[in-house]
């Protein structure tokens, strides 16, 4: 055996199992973050919005604060994205990395783990029914995931629950960064009165990753980590988890939840 | 709200939600590896096991090929282990990171994203019934898993199905890490006659610790990704996908599946 992925389609490719039925499984593959020309970082991904990628990680890092031009490699099979510098701050004499769901990649030290992120007003808005809320997984419409099964999702939706934007990506903190790299191409970070709602578990960095973008409500249909709810509860995030099944946690600052 | 975690418990925490009732969630914390004394990366992981944790990563990496003395910091409350070097090979003047599911950190470039694996020949053992490698996943017993919903686990089998060794995490990675770690202070490694199966979905970075550490035959029970697919097909392992509900797919290598 020695080439089982028949064919790429974009976000998934076809495999020839054992008993000749064809499956899907989700594209994985890597791209290499430049800045100015120079390698930063590498994340494995599924391709596809990779400009929003690259911006939505950078500025994740607090490594931007607003969106730059970015250009594809010359070589597009080369998977690299080249994002114009210079950076907000210094990454640091060493590289860093990333991966398809990579957290603390970049900070060199535990005392760096957090990065700069605006602490909310708890008190402040919005106001969200919790059946909006436990809604909005399903809204999640993951077309490649319904195919393959493997891929993580990030929405960001308005206060009523309406669906603003989804990404998909093999990787979760990809999907986050996704959404964010196109939201700060639209002018909307930050997500003030908006609602983000992720497709999996809610670790510390995805947690971090919606505090630099400024959402003051993050929903997920799977368990959040204990760091992930002390972090929301610091930076005065309402954290939601386990929405599914008509059911929900609230972990954190429940004042938002009608 | 200022501190919602009452109290740790090991693996996991307890959380007041905000109707009152106490909710289990997995512990993250960050974990920092050194070796001689200097800091080589850091990672987001359930805490326990942190020696196999750190020795599982290195031999992951290629940076060992044998156990080493592990000390835990003189501060325990500091999340470090220290590695007695010297490493197998340079990682190189940058520093690199891990994360809880940290995929390439450490490689440079995209053609250092492989680390050498030895490839096994598809025709050798074991065989095992299909039967059998669906219903691993049913043996990997997660306590943690069960009471918080947030671990990932990896297990290690023999051939008969019977389990030999489980670890639990937060990050996918860290439970094979910690597995794989275990193993070689045991001298099980290579995991020659062995099969490994995993809680979630099979990631590039998950067959690439299979590999490195010998493993024929591999079983997931989520979706594998395109790039998993492809180097289980080159480094001759069994990839098995989707194990549940009495059902399975084979997608590379099935001649070790009767």
């Amino acid at each position: 055996m020695t080439a089982p992925l028949v064919r790429h389609r974009g976000a998934h490719a076809l495999v020839v199992l054992d008993d000749g039925r064809e499956d899907a499984v989700a594209v994985e593959d890597p791209l290499e973050i430049r800045v100015d020309g120079k390698p930063l970082s590498v994340t494995m991904r599924t391709p596809g919005h990779d400009e929003e990628l690259a911006l939505g990680f950078l500025f994740g890092e607090a490594l931007i604060d607003a969106p730059r031009p970015v250009d594809p490699a010359p070589d597009l099979a080369a998977n690299t994205v080249d994002v114009a510098g210079p950076l907000a701050r210094d990454p640091g004499a060493r590289s860093f990395y990333t991966s398809s769901s990579c957290g603390v990649c970049g900070k060199g030290a535990l005392e760096e783990v957090a990065v700069g992120a605006p602490v909310l007003d708890p008190v402040a808005g919005p106001r969200v029914s919790r059946d909006v809320l436990i809604g909005l997984p399903d809204k999640l419409l993951q077309p490649t995931f319904d195919r393959t099964g493997g891929l993580h999702a990030t929405g960001l939706f308005t206060a009523a629950g309406e669906l603003v934007l989804v990404r998909e990506d093999v990787g979760r903190h990809n999907a986050m960064d996704k959404v964010v790299g196109r939201a700060l191409l639209d002018g909307r970070i930050p997500f003030a009165g908006h609602v983000l709602c992720v497709s999996g578990r809610l670790s510390f960095e995805l947690v971090q990753k919606a505090a630099r973008a400024g959402a003051p409500i993050l929903v997920a249909v799977g368990a959040p980590s204990s760091l992930a709810v002390a972090l929301a509860a610091e930076q005065g995030i309402t954290l939601c988890g386990f929405a599914r099944r008509g059911s929900m946690n609230v972990y954190t600052h429940p004042g938002r939840v009608l």
